[in-house]
């Protein structure tokens, strides 16, 4: 993750990007990045998503690539790990939803049925 | 980001969530992330994204660790490693915008101006 | 929507708000809105979505009228009237997908079965 | 409104696409469509946004022309009238936001500077 926190940041300086990548512009990308996945599952059902072509896998890697790329930018800009903000929010998650009180029918799912 | 990957695996097995979590429907929930992070930034100036206050960089520190999450999540779902993925369409992405080429005036900023 | 055009400007003009609606903040906020909508449909199966509860139904009431107030004001901000983009893009995609070559199993919706 | 609706319906019934039109599909579509406007402003500063070229307006157009399309498809499949939800959630936001309060430095916009 640091090799690849430089790498970027190598990348940006290169071509003098800087100046674009203000934190609020990199979460407008970041959010683009997120919906050229989305795109790919739009149409299909549940199980369709969990059994993609190959081909198909292999356009939704280069996509979950570009959003990790702008995920790390936006972090290291705002001077945040993002895997160690990911452990903490864990945490928190955890003790958000008890797993011995939403085991299978979590309330958070079960809402609606 | 592998005891990440294992740490939300427990998280989600312990919870019986695994059903629930289809590729398509984690990358809904990415989205949904992403935009509260987007809605910290929306009215603010670029300069301001960039001198967030401390407590608004704590709640936006949060919200990137739950991105990260999913993110992680929906690319184990897919064998993806989001790393390798950014690491791999960097270097695309590098043939794609030559540093010679695009320095400075980038064609791809400077549509607009 | 001339009505709710004018009721938006009327209502935005009172706060003295314009100064942070630019086209690029309104995008983001709408982008924001939307969320909030798929955010009640990420873990539902389709079936479920197709039969919300009217508790549910009444809160995506009030999450699809944001979004139609963003829509309506992002556009009306460029000079857009959004009924007439609607019309006229609907003849676009008309032409893009002749019925008789799509009906069913849509190209664009069979790729992956 | 009316007619755009109805012209929407028999083009999604010609193609016999409603079976793929679920709630939760629809919601997925319209964030997709959002981001397709979203990425016209991502790199512009708030001034360019407000005077794009003629040619990039025309873009955007088309982009918010699909964004009202499925708007109207999503509320019109759940029995809802976008602008009518519009016109109530307007009237929620005046008494959230009172305009004597939050005039000018509203504490929504301010909490930053």
């Amino acid at each position: 993750v640091n090799d690849l926190r430089d790498a970027i940041k190598a990348f940006t300086e290169k071509r003098d990007w800087e100046q674009f990548h203000s934190p609020k512009n990199l979460a407008m990308a970041l959010s683009v990045e997120v919906s050229e996945v989305v795109e790919h599952f739009q149409w299909l059902t549940q199980e369709e998503s969990r059994n993609l072509p190959v081909n198909k896998l292999a356009e939704v890697r280069e996509e979950i690539g570009d959003v990790m790329i702008y995920l790390t930018e936006l972090a290291d800009t705002l001077g945040i790990d993002p895997v160690e903000a990911a452990k903490a929010k864990l945490r928190i998650n955890e003790e958000k939803h008890p797993a011995t009180l939403v085991r299978g029918r979590a309330t958070k799912y079960t809402e609606y049925s």
